[in-house]
C-alpha cells in the first residue's frame, strides 16, 4: 500500500514529541528509511541522515512520509513548497494527519500532473463489512491498555519480531497511523465509521492458517471516556486468544486528561477479559507490558516483579528486558 | 433540520417490515405527516391517506421522506422518476438509507436546478469533537438493551411524551434514522467516525438546565459482536443519570444472528452500570422496558411482574401499560 524506501519529513516542529510518528518509523523500519528532511528551525531528530528531496530521489526514495503531527493536526501552508517539490520529483506523499493531503488543491494538482499518489492513511480506502463475530481460524494476540500512549504499538511490534525470530509465523496488524507506516499497510481504526469498527478488524486480521499468529495493535482503553467505543469494537473484532495488558508505570491520570484516573491493572484486565469473551470465550492474559521509562533500573525490576507476582503472568518492559518471556509462555 | 409536513414514500416494498421507518414516523409524528406515496405492488401501509406528489404539494408538504429500507440499503433505479418529480414539485428529499441521495446524479441535478435539499440523515452534517467526559449539568436518561431492535426508540419516545405530560421539561434525543425523522433532528451515531462517538453524543445532549431532562435513544447492545463499540461510546457520551433496560420477551438469539445468545437482564444490566459509571458514578437503573408483543395478556402480566420482582424496579411494556410507572419513580 505505501511504497518504501521512505524519506521522513519532519517539517519545522519545535517539540520532538510531535515527531513521534517519524521516530517510530525510524526505530522499527530503519531498513525502509533513507533519511529525514528537516526545515529550518526543526528541533526533532530521528538520527537518520539529513537528505534533500533531490538526494533522496537519487538514492531511490519512493514516498515522502509526513512523520509529524503538529497540534491540531493541520498541514501548515509553509510546508507546501517542499511537499509539492517532492511530488514533482516523482515521490508519493503519505500522511497520517487529520487534515487530508487530497483536500489541498496545490498538492492534488501536482499529484495529478505527475501521476503520483497522495496517501492519507487516516482515511479508510475501502468500505468495510459489519462485524459478524463468527469464529475464524488462525490465532490472534491483542495489546490492550490502561490508557492511550502506554506502548501498545511498541509491544505489538516487539512481540511480532520476537515471535518471528523464534520461527513462529506471525504478522503485525497495524491499527494506527505510525503502525501503518511501519507495516506499509493497515487500518486506522479510529477513522472508520462507527458501525464498522469490529468489521474493519475482522477484515484486517482475517481467517488464517491454524499456526499463523496475528499480533494486533490495540488502541485507546475501555476506561477512556473519549475512545472506549473504539477499544471495545477492536476487542470484539480481534477475537483474541491472548491479551497483553499494557501500562505506563507510575501514570495515575489519563494522558492529556490528568483529572481522569488510570484504572488498576486488575480492574482493566477484568473488564477486557469479560468483554473479550463475547467473541472468544477462551481468551487469556499472556502477560503485562510495562513501560518503565520513568523508573531507575532497580525500581523497574521491583515493579515488574511485583506486577508479575500480583497477576501471575510474566511482566516485561520491551526496552529493558525484551519480550522473550511472553513468547516463551506462548510456546509452552 | 428536516422540514415538515412530510409525504412518506414507501416505494414498492413487499415486506411491511421494510417500511418500519415510515410506520414509526406515522405513529409518533402523525401531525407532521400528510400522507403516504406508494408505487404499484407495495404491500406496506402506514394507514395514512395515499397522496400523489402533486396532491401532497398542494396540501403544503415540504419534504418527501424515503421511509423504507430495502435489503442492502440501496435506492432502486425504478424509484428515481418519482423522487425526481418530487424535487421538481418543490419538495426536499430525505433518506436514511446507506446509499446517499447526493450520490445519485439525477437527484443531485434536480435538487440543484430547483434549489431543493437532499438530506441524507445517516451522513453527519458537521464535524464532532472528541468526547471530553467532563460532567455537565442537566439530567439524562439512556435506553440500553439486550439486543438491537428491542424497542429502545419506542421506549425513549414514550418516556419523553409521558414526562412532558407530567409537566417535566424533557427532550427526546434521536440517534438513529427513524428517530431523526420523528424529532426532525439528531445524530445517526453509527454513521459517525469512530473517534467521535462519545463526542457526538456530548454534542447531541449538551449541558442544560438542572431541571431539564434529555431522553437519549440507545443503539445496539454491549453484547452485540457487531455494534458494541457504538453502544459503549454512546453510553459514555450520554453520562446518564438513569438507564432504562430494554428487552424483547422470549428472544433468546440476537436479531438476525440467532446463533448468538441474548444476555440475561442481570448480566446486561451489570455491564451497562459498570461501564456507565466511568462518566457518571451515580448512574442507576430506572426500570425495565419489556416488549411483550409475542405474549398473551396473561403471559405478559406474569412476565412483567416476575422481571420487576427480580430486579426490584418497575417493569413496563409501553404498548400494554404505558410508561407511567417509570416516570412516577423518576418524580419520587
Amino acid at each position: 500500500m505505501i511504497d518504501a524506501p521512505y524519506l521522513l519529513f519532519l517539517g519545522d516542529v519545535e517539540n520532538p514529541l510531535d515527531a513521534k510518528t517519524a521516530t517510530g518509523i525510524a526505530h522499527w523500519r530503519k531498513d525502509a528509511c533513507l533519511g529525514q528532511l528537516r526545515l529550518p528551525g526543526c528541533r526533532a531528530d530521528t538520527g537518520l541522515p539529513d537528505l534533500s528531496v533531490e538526494a533522496a530521489t537519487r538514492q531511490g526514495a519512493r514516498t515522502l512520509v509526513v512523520g509529524v503531527a503538529p497540534a491540531g493536526g493541520q498541514l501548515p501552508q509553509r510546508w507546501l513548497d517542499v511537499l509539492e517539490a517532492a511530488l514533482a520529483a516523482g515521490l508519493d506523499l503519505a500522511s497520517g494527519l487529520h487534515a487530508r493531503l487530497v483536500d489541498v488543491p496545490r498538492l492534488a494538482g501536482a499529484a495529478r500532473a505527475g501521476g503520483r499518489q497522495l496517501l492519507d492513511v487516516r482515511q479508510p480506502r475501502q468500505p468495510f463489512p459489519v462485524g459478524s463475530g463468527d469464529p475464524r481460524p488462525g490465532r490472534r494476540i491483542l495489546t490492550v491498555g490502561t490508557d492511550t500512549c502506554v506502548g501498545k504499538m511498541f509491544a505489538s511490534l516487539a512481540l511480532t519480531r520476537e515471535m518471528q525470530a523464534r520461527g513462529l509465523n506471525a504478522s503485525f496488524r497495524a491499527t494506527g497511523q505510525t503502525g501503518i507506516f511501519i507495516a506499509g499497510e493497515g487500518v486506522c481504526v479510529d477513522a472508520v465509521v462507527a458501525d464498522f469498527i469490529s468489521g474493519a478488524i475482522e477484515w484486517l486480521a482475517p481467517a488464517n492458517d491454524p499456526d499463523h499468529w496475528d499480533v494486533i495493535e490495540g488502541q485507546g482503553s475501555l476506561f477512556h471516556p473519549s475512545y472506549a467505543g473504539v477499544s471495545l469494537g477492536l476487542l470484539h473484532g480481534s477475537q483474541p486468544d491472548w491479551l497483553v495488558l499494557c501500562h505506563q508505570a507510575g501514570r495515575t491520570g489519563l494522558d492529556g486528561m490528568e483529572h481522569w484516573p488510570v484504572p488498576s491493572l486488575e480492574e482493566c484486565l477484568a473488564l477486557n477479559l469479560q468483554t473479550a469473551r463475547l467473541t472468544n470465550p477462551d481468551v487469556q492474559l499472556l502477560g503485562v507490558n510495562l513501560n518503565t521509562a520513568g523508573l531507575t533500573q532497580a525500581q523497574a525490576e521491583r515493579e515488574m516483579a511485583e506486577v508479575s507476582s500480583r497477576l501471575g503472568v510474566p511482566c516485561v518492559d520491551p526496552v529493558r528486558t525484551g519480550v522473550a518471556a511472553l513468547v516463551a509462555r506462548l510456546m509452552d
